[in-house]
């Protein structure tokens, strides 16, 4: 709505695109704050503004992807990150043919495939606040420990094996045979 | 437990080992028939077999892949997919170089990556019933379309667009901006 330059979206509006009711819309936004004028509706530009630090996209998240395999690779490339303001600034890998440099040509610069033994370094240097773990699942927990060491708060990890850190350290797992799994049981439901 | 050599576990063992209350477990597990003996608890090999079939996981899935990239080749490769009765029977590309022959040597045999135009065919040769979807996003509702021409029922669409398809047909999306954004609301609020 912004880009097609509208000034202001009723609750009525908004519940339409989203596929609930107008009173559920006010309801859940009116949980984070009083963004509407009532019988006038919500200010786009204000509400996309309010949407975006509540779920804390109003800021560039700098990301670091560990093992540099296909996945890791795909990752690299992903054009979608960049409309979210994250920022891939840096990729470890173990493998030395590969720290060699494959790199990203989508994002801005590319990114160099750097060793894992300089994470530490290059996380407070580059300031990175989230992880993306792509390497086999029997060295994911290695890979996290070091990301807990270098204070990296959040991990996204896609090798199938589970993690733990301490509190205050966030993990979401991308587990593709978990998701498979759930496809498989709306298809033996339909 | 089962490879442990147990024969019967508790709803109290269950609702451990799941972080709920055995009260929960039994209430689940009743919705969908009769499993427990009271004051005994469940036969480990019926439950697991129960479990699987309500999950429709107590049988063999036959898997396409469409997009040879990086993120295609890394599914290929992905061995966890065979803990499932997941296969990979087919891939699928568009552009000639890919089609000669990247393969996934940790399945059984090597998949020869197909040109797209012979999906229809092949569909039916090989009994695909799920296809995963890793093109392009301008590319993707097209793949989709033709795996709709042909009776493919689940697709896994691992491209950020969405897609649609008719009645009866199931898609399930794995875009990785929305995990993402998930990780920074999460991070946003530790």
């Amino acid at each position: 709505m912004e880009e097609e330059g509208e000034k202001v979206v009723s609750s009525a509006q908004l519940a339409n695109e989203c596929i609930v009711n107008a009173a559920t819309v006010r309801k859940d936004l009116n949980y984070f704050g009083e963004f509407g004028t009532r019988g006038e509706g919500y200010d786009v530009k204000d509400l996309l503004y309010e949407i975006k630090r509540v779920l804390g996209l109003n800021k560039e998240w700098r990301i670091a992807v560990i093992g540099i395999g296909n996945l890791g690779s795909s990752l690299l490339a992903y054009k979608d990150f960049l409309k979210q303001n994250y920022r891939i600034v840096a990729a470890f890998d173990i493998d030395p043919p590969k720290v060699i440099g494959r790199v990203s040509e989508k994002l801005g610069k590319p990114v160099e495939v750097l060793h894992i033994s300089r994470i530490k370094e290059v996380v407070k240097e580059r300031k990175i606040q989230i992880g993306l773990i792509t390497t086999p699942a029997s060295e994911v927990q290695a890979v996290a420990n070091l990301l807990v060491e270098a204070k990296v708060r959040g991990i996204l990890n896609f090798a199938p094996a589970q993690i733990t850190v301490p509190k205050g350290y966030v993990v979401k797992d991308v587990f593709f045979t978990t998701i498979l799994d759930n496809l498989a049981y709306l298809l033996s439901n339909i």
